[in-house]
């Protein structure tokens, strides 16, 4: 496995294996790695010929006082997952390689990028829009993979694709959860063990949702009514938003038709956790979110 | 020579080149097509193995009240044009071909883009950049021209290419000038017999900045003021700015040193021109901005 610093050195990369014929994917990730960015490199592994993941913490997208230096580093760790299941390249530049000084020009999106967490953090999408754009440009991938957990990401992400042309494909994957239902996140790591019980109301609100919805409920008021409910039992969590909207649009979903997602973003205690479920989609735990024999 | 509508069809066309070894050269332009334009597409052809021409009026970096509605198209006069100069393929695409319903993205730039133009049109480049993006993202090529005579434009987009690591290396030509020295432009066709012949006045206000900066002067109010002193001779003259900027970082010059630019935008009649010129720069008119021998 390559492991690369330089741009320079990881566009030549691509470029000398997309000029042998071979398809590059890419799984973008800040690092510290967990099974669900694993699920997204199996994924990449099967589909592509070379794979590329890439270890940023990308400053851009933290606000002031949010978890940028908190936020986890473990090379080492990463390092071996990646070698396990069997990445070709690693591409880890430092800050100073991603953004030299001088830099001013950024990705912006209206709409989509403004609401839910656009609203919570409203320079939290042209952080990430302009950095996963940087990445492809050095990268240069044919197929890009991102997670379900970050929904709203994978729909502002897919829109700049489209709205700007770049020739990459972005698939997405499931999200990942642990048995009881809490998704992956890097961010799970900052829960204490009390906290971490309570964290379980974002995936139980969801699913209370959902069966809600199944058993006939479309008011979307009664359904995020129920969403609250839930996660207002826990001592600890503080919710930023519940809301029902269209896949695609995140308008308003009223009444709530099958597609819909529902989206939740809890303070629990000093952490933010952000949890989402499509209505009608399976609520199962574990691996089971992810494709049948996909995993492993 | 191939008429490209679509966007598929033209990163096709790029891509079967490009996958045979092929070097991409883009010319972008707006149509409307002048000796500016051919000096671009004549290197263009000099130094690659495919030459795309786009012709593309981009509505978003007009801004309402502008001239979007009556800048001139001219198919045919640019497709024959084209076809003199040997170009492989003209990418022509419809308006909502490129700008499909739901598009919310944009590129966007602090500082560089926010003075001069910017400061007198503050959603034009926005538009170009966007536009140069998409464009660059459906053309794919290696290499991409641009005129010195939109000066800040050939900055804004650079700093572009850098920030966002765009994968196209940009070359700049020098302005291609009339006999008695006027920038060729699209907008010139603009003029009454009577603004053509006062809109000489730019360049030799360029020229005479140029000559007192050879002379010794420093100054740059000094130098500055020579030019607005040679534009308001005019009587249907009104200086939009005047200005003398470092190069890459378009702040104010001063002292003025070689290598410096002198920029200028005019309100001649209902026609605004802008024009620049290095100080140090040969201010030779005609073909003579021209690399030798590179002409036709």
């Amino acid at each position: 496995m390559d492991i690369i610093e330089r741009k320079a050195e990881m566009r030549e990369f691509s470029i000398r294996h997309r000029g042998a014929g071979r398809h590059v994917g890419l799984v973008p990730t800040m690092g510290a790695l967990h099974e669900g960015h694993g699920s997204l490199t199996r994924a990449a592994r099967r589909d592509c010929d070379v794979v590329v993941v890439s270890l940023f913490v990308n400053p851009t997208q933290f606000a002031p006082g949010e978890d940028f230096e908190r936020y986890p580093r473990a090379f080492e760790a990463d390092r071996a997952v990646c070698e396990g299941l069997g990445v070709d390249a690693l591409f880890a530049p430092a800050p100073g390689e991603m953004y030299p000084p001088g830099g001013e020009t950024s990705v912006v999106q209206d709409g989509l990028a403004t609401v839910l967490e656009g609203a919570s953090r409203p320079t939290h999408f042209r952080g990430v829009l302009t950095v996963v754009l940087k990445l492809f440009n050095v990268v240069l991938p044919h197929v890009a993979y991102f997670g379900q957990k970050d929904y709203q990401q994978t729909v502002v992400i897919r829109r700049m694709v489209a709205d700007l042309d770049v020739p990459v494909e972005v698939r997405v994957l499931p999200t990942i959860r642990e048995a009881d239902g809490l998704a992956l996140s890097t961010r799970n790591g900052y829960l204490s063990g009390a906290e971490r019980k309570q964290a379980v109301c974002l995936y139980e609100a969801l699913t209370r949702c959902g069966e809600r919805f199944a058993a006939g409920e479309t008011d979307a008021a009664r359904l995020t009514r129920v969403m609250r409910e839930r996660i207002e039992q826990e001592p600890d969590a503080r919710i930023d938003y519940v809301e029902l909207v269209r896949p695609d649009s995140l308008a308003p979903a009223e009444p709530a038709r099958r597609g819909d997602v529902a989206l939740v973003a809890v303070q629990i205690g000093a952490t933010r956790l952000i949890d989402n479920m499509a209505l009608g989609q399976a609520t199962g735990v574990g691996r089971s979110g992810y494709p049948p024999g996909a995993a492993g």
